[in-house]
């Protein structure tokens, strides 16, 4: 039987969501079973000491060609988000809240999200441009405010982020595949390794 | 004809002594020829605002893991040196003055210091370990003293330095193929497709 694979997500990193166009393509080939999780990984970031390799720019100007490799070797559509870094508070309560409330609509709002941010490029920290991608995706804006205001759905992400953090967890993507952590979009042979058994 | 391979590498950094195991084998698969060029990493972090994977606790505890997992699938043997990190401003001088001076000595030297610093695990920060490390593998401890407080050895690592920053290096290790910069000894795949042509 192959060992499940738990994915660690933020929407606003792009090696994350490189990790995720080939979730699919993993799950088919190791029979293993993708448990999504949704993380905030600003809270990471705070509660660790990391940053983001941006911050040193040299480091970022280095990772975006590193990125657009990789896009190249996977044969995935993928565009520097222009606004980045984009406050991913409210997208990623919104995938906790669909999580508890609409699991059933969770894939298609986690896949929704990754494109607008990563291929579309949009500015998704503002309201205006964000309902409207969600609105494209079949997602109605007034509901799906409702749903990240909610006190209950707000706690759920704080605890999920303090819960990843006492994993071991420090940046995005992370892979937990039996007892073993794994960092990074580029680890996903190993990944494939460890799931397969 | 195959493109030269640039290694910048610190004898400090654990995944570059990693992409030195492999280095040969790289060599005689792309038929590229491989250019050490020694760097100093405490000095390219200072330039660049970047720092040690391990000043984030949690991720050096993953990247202990992550080193021991490549060294398996490597098949190469690797400790992490238990005086990490080790001051590699000496080492690093050495390994100038033998391209300066010696450069037929020079690979026996950068061989003899990756081994005794991440195999051995010893503290090559300690003078008389280090003169015994450098003795067994045949270098002259007296010699060897001369050579790091050569000023012109000095400078040329300080130059040399300064010429990886002015490149866009931020850590080790750095390749560069042609035009193109790769960071990590998890970049081997894509140095070799960009050796080849």
């Amino acid at each position: 039987m192959p060992t499940p694979i738990e994915f660690l997500f933020d929407f606003g990193s792009p090696a994350t969501y490189l990790a995720h166009t080939q979730l699919p393509r993993i799950a088919a080939d190791t029979g293993a079973r993708i448990d999504y999780q949704p993380m905030l990984l600003g809270g990471v970031f705070k509660a660790t000491g990391n940053r983001s390799p941006v911050e040193v720019p040299a480091k970022g100007r280095w990772m975006n060609d590193d990125l657009a490799r990789f896009a190249r070797r996977y044969g995935v559509p993928f565009r520097f988000n222009p606004h980045f870094p984009i406050n991913t508070l409210t997208l990623m309560r919104g995938a906790v809240g669909l999580q508890m409330r609409q699991p059933e609509r969770f894939m298609a709002y986690v896949d929704a999200v990754f494109r607008a941010m990563w291929v579309d490029a949009l500015n998704l920290g503002d309201p205006a441009v964000l309902a409207k991608a969600l609105g494209a995706a079949g997602f109605d804006a007034a509901g799906f405010m409702a749903l990240v205001s909610d006190p209950e759905v707000k706690a759920r992400l704080i605890a999920d982020t303090e819960a990843a953090v006492a994993r071991g967890v420090f940046g995005a993507p992370t892979f937990f595949v039996g007892g073993e952590m794994f960092f990074g979009q580029d680890r996903l042979d190993f990944v494939c390794e460890a799931a397969a058994g």
